[in-house]
């Protein structure tokens, strides 16, 4: 086994910041980057007017789930494929680019023609068979810290997409489980910094999973960049009050242009641009 | 969104135990069934030696991994289709039954040709894509809870298999993950109870993950069959000072054989036979 | 800084258990011993009643509590003086030992002198003026485990009664926070035979706070004792859906008389006495 | 039982901030403050030392612990009294006030003649008796969440002394238990935000027991006033590698200094002064 400092992904083996270029954004260097959207894509009209709305307000990538882990076999699974042709049409109507949710080793062929990211779910950290798949299509690969995976597990999981020659890994953390029930993970921002000193890979937070509550994203957020982060996720919907997944986490179109303003003035105050 | 007492796994659906049936094994019964072999397939001679001994002590069914999930993509990572015909090789020799671990929703037929029981391992309790697959083999299901997952999240990812027509699953505690650090989990045997409170599906327990330590394997292993488990899933090594994966937490085949002759009496003495 | 092999408390230092004799009961030896009673102390009738149910189905100590910590400052606090007036009654009525909680350093003195055991409960494992005032009683001393501390911080927290001098001190599991919500706690059963490696002193487990859940009580108590527990502290109260606090974990006589039954069983087929 | 809502210390109950007034300090007002100094006092030149330092840096409160709760009765328990005159010396040397821990009633008075601000540890958050009991002193009293405690919890300790007939009460977040090990605890930075929703009180956040490692601590105080904190309490020691305890979450001076320019920015970011 190879020690923790000759691991690709160490800050000891390589200095500089890994930074990850798509069509209007880099993920990983001076800019904020804040990718919004849905946690389901519910219908073309849905995912257009939400893509429109978050790219108004200064977001550069567009998220919305196809294939939804669920935790009951009869909650909504997803549209599926038709999900990726209505992520298809927000992209091509916006110009923005889009991150998706993989689940399967066999889809990941069909997700990648559509999407510019590969989202690896919290559940499918240490989904091995899923990283090595994914790592293959040779797409950024987005990837979301276990519910109870430690700091260590998370980089040796990109490690394993590492391994396999694709160098484009976003972490993301998105809330630990605890014994806290008021939100619904415990959003452990001491990663980022952590993952600063152990990792030159990017670290995004996503506040709307971490803290279950969309009253507490906007103070998230902002704690988030100041803690170092270089970008969001953050979930909106048209009208969360409706949403078939995750509503009582989500913004809507004008909280989340609030959220924007905001975090731009903590951007810049600690050096970062938007 | 089905309520819990109508899920196909609940209690208040559906009274009597579910019991699986096996060559030379029922379980879910009155009989305590143990499932024992090493973590890792490593060898013929290692899987056959192992195989002998255990058989000969008592143990019903064999277990032994041939594609291992592991933290770092540098760790041993299993013998793969090799090590599938080892536990071929063993099951000829012994008579036993044999279970492995199945990680990849491409690779479930073939491991279905070989094996008697599928095992889902605790880190894809949530990879519900394997789930299904697995469930379409039509073999019965050895279901791990997930380190971090409630009891109602294991309940939900068995109906999950349930759902796609496979009603054999076994369930297994092995151990969430605390703060304690003398253990590598902690075992929560309380599950045992409660899950025969919510669901009729069978419940075994794995003391050896559960506590990662040798020592504490045969205590925990007789609370389990004290508190209502149907079975245990024991880690079994000719020489667990030389073996590849979790040798601390190995027995060895005369350590194997007291821990039945204790269990022997716990499942007496609680109207359970052996 | 002591090295943990030198602490008073370790097993290393001390091989042979630790046996606390009281009038009736000696705990840490061959026979495994139950503490029972209620939560609380609510009237003198309420603990004579109890007393005389417990005793005659087998248990050795009376418990109840006369001043309870309560989480919200608007909860029944308990009878206080008057409380222990009732037990002190309820001694007399069955010679049964006592155990209460002692919650402030003031009280020690006063508590003593009704008692036969000081309870320091889970809240104050770290409070250490307190435990300092309980050891200079001379008392036993049933030191609960608290609710997210270590297996190496309860032992230090003996070692700071041990240190003061007085070398009874019994040890109690009951229970860990964890996610998990189905029960109250986690009852972390392997600290039983993990904390009888570590050190020499009794260990006793706690099913009622560890699984909040009368119907769990029984199954956990089974568990407790093959696990090698040396003895037990059960909520038991005449009409539990009466209680003024933590009914629903309690158990009424006869349901305790049942239990007692049950782990007689179990306490011969680990070769212990009742 | 009172409702939640019903509570004294409940935001709904009343509307307004609570804002703590000292010489030269006001918690909870639109200012940031910042309380500072080492883990322990270690002698009268190293209090007024630090005491000078941070107050140079912008440090309106001096902590110093005089009475330690350590784990081991064998590691250093605080210099007690003489402490508690080291600490005078360095408000009279600087002009500053004083925060320090009192772990036992007895202790109140005593301290309370000394101090401005009375400190009630992690490990006390559940001691109901000291929580009268300093009630009572009529100080304002800082109130540090356990480490296993949720938000409702800590509320209802606050309760507890507000009940008493003290408002003065300041919340502190420090840090929750969890898995994760890199990190001595997790700092719940969604504490803050959430118990803003919750109650008028106060709440600062302990960045260097949060994180135990020195390296975040810049960071993670950031994070905390981009997320609403009213102040921070950090560790500073003159030589943090010589320090007595917890040197390797301390600051020295210099580090201290930079810290404090950092705040400044991200506090006027989100409309707060310093």
């Amino acid at each position: 086994m190879k020690k923790e400092s000759e691991m690709l992904a160490s800050r000891e083996l390589k200095k500089e910041n890994t930074v990850i270029e798509l069509d209007g954004a880099r993920i990983g260097g001076k800019d904020i980057v804040v990718m919004a959207g849905p946690c389901a894509v519910e219908s073309e009209e849905q995912i257009i007017e939400t893509a429109k709305a978050v790219k108004n307000a200064g977001a550069k990538i567009l998220r919305g789930g196809v294939f939804k882990p669920r935790t009951s076999p009869y909650s909504f699974q997803g549209l599926g494929k038709e999900g990726l042709e209505h992520l298809k049409k927000a992209k091509e109507e916006t110009g923005l680019a889009v991150v998706t949710e993989v689940m399967d080793p066999k889809t990941v062929e069909l997700v990648s023609k559509y999407c510019d990211i590969l989202q690896i779910g919290s559940r499918n950290m240490h989904n091995f068979s899923l990283l090595k798949e994914a790592s293959r299509a040779n797409k950024p690969i987005l990837l979301k810290r276990g519910m109870s995976a430690t700091l260590n597990e998370l980089i040796n999981s990109a490690e394993h997409i590492l391994s396999e020659g694709n160098s484009q890994v976003i972490l993301c953390e998105r809330g630990i489980r605890t014994f806290e029930n008021y939100t619904r993970n415990t959003l452990d921002l001491s990663a980022v910094p952590a993952l600063k000193e152990l990792t030159h890979l990017p670290i995004i937070v996503d506040p709307s999973h971490g803290t279950g509550r969309a009253s507490l994203v906007s103070s998230m957020s902002k704690a988030a960049i100041a803690a170092g982060a270089d970008g969001l996720i953050v979930e909106v919907h048209p009208q969360p009050e409706q949403a078939l997944s995750d509503g009582q986490q989500s913004l809507n179109a004008e909280e989340f242009e609030l959220l924007i303003k905001d975090i731009k003035k903590i951007a810049e105050s600690v050096g970062r641009a938007f």
